[in-house]
């Protein structure tokens, strides 16, 4: 296998002189060759540093990603390499990567993407007739019936068209037109894409864009990036982090004093809160963004992940229809879809969807424009995006293992759920909602005087640096998805096994009970 | 197979109203309720129109899916309808895009994707170990040895470990630290995050970013997306498209004036123009960037796309090391590859990488902040680009099958680059430099007077559209990618199979020929 160059090795690399010919450059003195770096003595200023990076740039935060998964993986190595630690191995709480975690995928899933990948495998007898009449499918829409094709900037036709028909039937005959459906790069990729054709203007004009607090911090990360306005509603922690219409209302008038609240978006079931809105709600909402004139922007990619039995997944869309034709006829909505979440979990694959409501067509030439400038999403994840949408049916001999293989997951995503929530309210100091859905819970916990003093600008980061460095569990602090002043959290994925689950709660619990001793001064 | 949706069906049914019941809103009439789009009989405005859309993505222009493009998907579908015209088939030489043309997927790769998409395929004898051994070690480095988790947002670190091995090869020895490489999500994603992380500022201080003209409109379409100031630099056809470095001068000088331009992007070999640049200009490009302190953008997807039997791809990276410490300690440059192009052309995987030199530390965190709020690029396209870089060795197994099907692709493209520039070059009234690399011609072409009257603001248009209509043949105009004033060109792809390519560029002639004959008034 390829060896890996050492980044200094260049230093022991004879240097290769090559005379420079062209009549506008000056001939180099050996003196200035040897000064590495130098050209006349003087240094070479960097074209782009921290002081003239796009200052946008700068301004974004991502705090899954950010300095305590760093530090985390930093221990990784440190262990890796022989180092000793209180603990063996570091859990990685922090991100939904069902996968990571231990997740099998969904066999039908990679049957189809494999038989599309090397059709050559379409004459295997152990492959089931099933995903090889999908994965034809697929190929027939296919320029040159090959997953190496670019496939049209929205989407291969047909896998468009089977999404229209699956958001028909879990919308219970509420129609969708496959030309609504736009085939993403993950979900993330859509909303940047979105929100790229919202955000404008400057000054007191610019675009004011509505986002729940705690948020997925794609939001904020995406409203900086854009110079854009990120104006806040706080989601109720004492109400199961309901929305409450009222605080959207708060928040819309106070924003409009100083930016153009334009788009509202929405994420249900909620991350990193996992609360699931009632239909009522999600009533309220649109009526809002109808009497607002707001774009509505719903992330709904963990609509298969709703564990509480009182509570269920109502698309925004098919409120809005519900709600009559004097809104699903003008309310502008587009609605996010994932392979990453869900029962397949299927990250790596880069799949999603979203479909638009009611975008003016001149406006959707605009979209279909700008998406082709990236050519098209990845062919495995539209492939991938396509079994979620087009299962194996009652009828079909692959549908038994289907099944099975969908409700263990998201029977045990449920069992872990419950699991998160009781543990975590056990202990004094901590005080989690239901994990109602997703794959999180964000819990409140109480952090002692002292230790908030200490830490200064950020008592949940020392918290879970704290924490990282005891136990090897790596979570999210609140801070990182927004919290009520004076509140903190910490935002935990509930993917890893029931039993290790067990262990990683166990183990925050003794570290809780540990700070707050620590802090209290009781020991 | 699930039914399509028509967009107008949802008129037929039933309107389902839901009392709405929060205090803040007012209850419906019947009447409103019935008046479709309307609440109190009073016309909702759109949110998002062409006037309210961000300007920069209006101002955004994509000529390889463009209006052409469009248009020819119109006559495909009503071809497929039933429709008759002067022609059978639509031909899309519009795009790189060779498996939709008839190219084959290059066996060995396809393997190892599968491999790593269906693991229990490594029980499978008709696999060949060396196929299964890098599936293996790729799937070591996943989580949860998933190709459905989530990479390290700069992609899984053994394939960088390949690249960084496979660029010292290439460059014969030139180091690669593993650390500056970063798979993307085709190259075009790549180009786009770096461009972002440089362009900033407002008025005269706006980034100036160099590119060739006549250039790949990715480049033009980011800097109107980003609100950059494109700062053209002209090839010089009369010299096989030749970068002349005075050239280079007059334009930096002149955009001085109004911008501060702190990128040259180049394309080597080139797109469209399919050049392939000496030695000797890489130099005065690097030392140019040296002293006037630019940021250098090397598009290399092409590099394996080389032709001309006097021609050799030199990557800018080594002839910046042969140049001494002082040029290769100093000068920022990134260089883009991609899975899309080559002698694979797996444009649908969406793989690429970049490395990035010389890049100041803290900006590098910053790149990688910013790559991880889109969390990773789809593992199938690294897992594509890993067999790129780490292909068959001669003393493995599937060495030769490999590299039979490598020369074949490569063989046939140089042959048909040479069949287009001699055909082409028959024709009168059509000039077309050598094809020395890369999978395009751009043939300047003659445009009588009366036509350039007729078309008025693009006669090229009119041309491209012409031959569309007349023969069925997709070509890109060459206001699409930037030409000098009254000269005209179109892209075309040298894509199709021999035997295609032959009656394609039959047609071109023979529609040529009228074209000039009915615009001379000899018709």
């Amino acid at each position: 296998m390829p060896l890996h160059a050492s980044s200094m090795s260049w230093r022991r690399v004879t240097f290769l002189s090559v005379p420079i010919k062209c009549g506008q450059m000056r001939f180099l003195t050996a003196e200035a060759k040897a000064s590495a770096g130098r050209l006349d003595g003087k240094l070479r200023e960097k074209t782009l540093t921290l002081d003239t990076l796009n200052p946008q740039v700068k301004a974004v935060e991502y705090a899954v990603r950010g300095p305590i998964v760093i530090k985390a993986g930093e221990i990784e190595r440190y262990l890796e390499e022989g180092g000793t630690k209180p603990f063996s191995e570091v859990i990685k709480a922090n991100i939904g990567d069902a996968h990571a975690m231990g997740q099998k995928p969904i066999t039908f899933l990679r049957q189809v993407v494999a038989l599309c990948t090397f059709p050559e495998l379409m004459d295997s007898p152990s492959f089931p007739e099933d995903a090889k009449r999908r994965a034809r499918r697929i190929l027939q829409g296919c320029g040159g019936h090959s997953l190496g094709s670019y496939s049209a900037s929205p989407g291969v036709e047909c896998i468009r068209k089977d999404i229209a028909a699956y958001i028909e039937q879990r919308d219970e005959g509420v129609p969708s037109d496959w030309e609504n459906i736009y085939l993403t790069t993950g979900a993330s990729d859509g909303i940047m894409t979105i929100l790229r054709l919202l955000v404008s203007g400057k000054d007191s004009s610019r675009t004011g864009v509505m986002i729940p607090i705690p948020q997925y911090p794609l939001y904020s990360a995406a409203i900086s990036e854009m110079d854009a306005v990120q104006v806040n509603y706080y989601l109720d922690e004492d109400n199961c982090w309901a929305l409450d219409i009222n605080e959207l209302h708060r928040s819309y008038q106070a924003a409009k004093q100083h930016c153009q609240p334009r788009v509202i978006c929405i994420i249900n079931p909620g991350n990193p809160t996992g609360q699931v809105q009632s239909k009522k709600c999600i009533e309220e909402v649109l009526h809002f963004a109808y009497e607002e004139n707001l774009f509505v922007m719903s992330d709904e990619v963990y609509q298969d992940n709703v564990y509480a039995p009182d509570c269920q997944f109502h698309s925004f869309k098919k409120v809005l229809y519900e709600m009559g034709p004097e809104y699903f006829n003008s309310v502008e909505l587009v609605s996010f879809h994932s392979t990453s979440k869900g029962y397949t979990g299927e990250c790596g694959f880069r799949g999603g969807y979203m479909e638009v409501i009611n975008m003016d067509p001149e406006v959707k030439a605009q979209l279909v424009k700008l998406l082709s400038v990236r050519l098209c999403p990845p062919l495995a994840g539209q492939a991938a995006m396509d079994v979620i949408v087009n299962p194996p049916q009652p009828e079909e001999h692959t549908f038994k293992q289907f099944h099975q293989e969908k409700s263990s997951v998201l029977g045990a995503l449920a069992e872990k759920a419950k699991l998160t929530e009781k543990i975590l309210n056990a202990v004094p100091g901590i005080k989690c909602n239901p994990v109602q859905g997703a794959m999180y819970a964000f819990p409140r916990i109480f952090i002692p005087p002292k230790a908030v003093e200490e830490a200064k600008a950020s008592p949940d980061m020392l918290y879970c640096l704290r924490l990282l460095e005891e136990t090897g569990i790596c979570v999210v602090p609140g801070s990182g998805f927004g919290q009520k002043d004076g509140t903190y959290h910490f935002r935990m994925t509930i993917l890893p096994s029931i039993e290790k689950l067990k262990v990683l709660l166990g183990k925050v619990r003794d570290f809780h009970i540990g700070f707050l001793k620590e802090y209290s001064g009781l020991e």
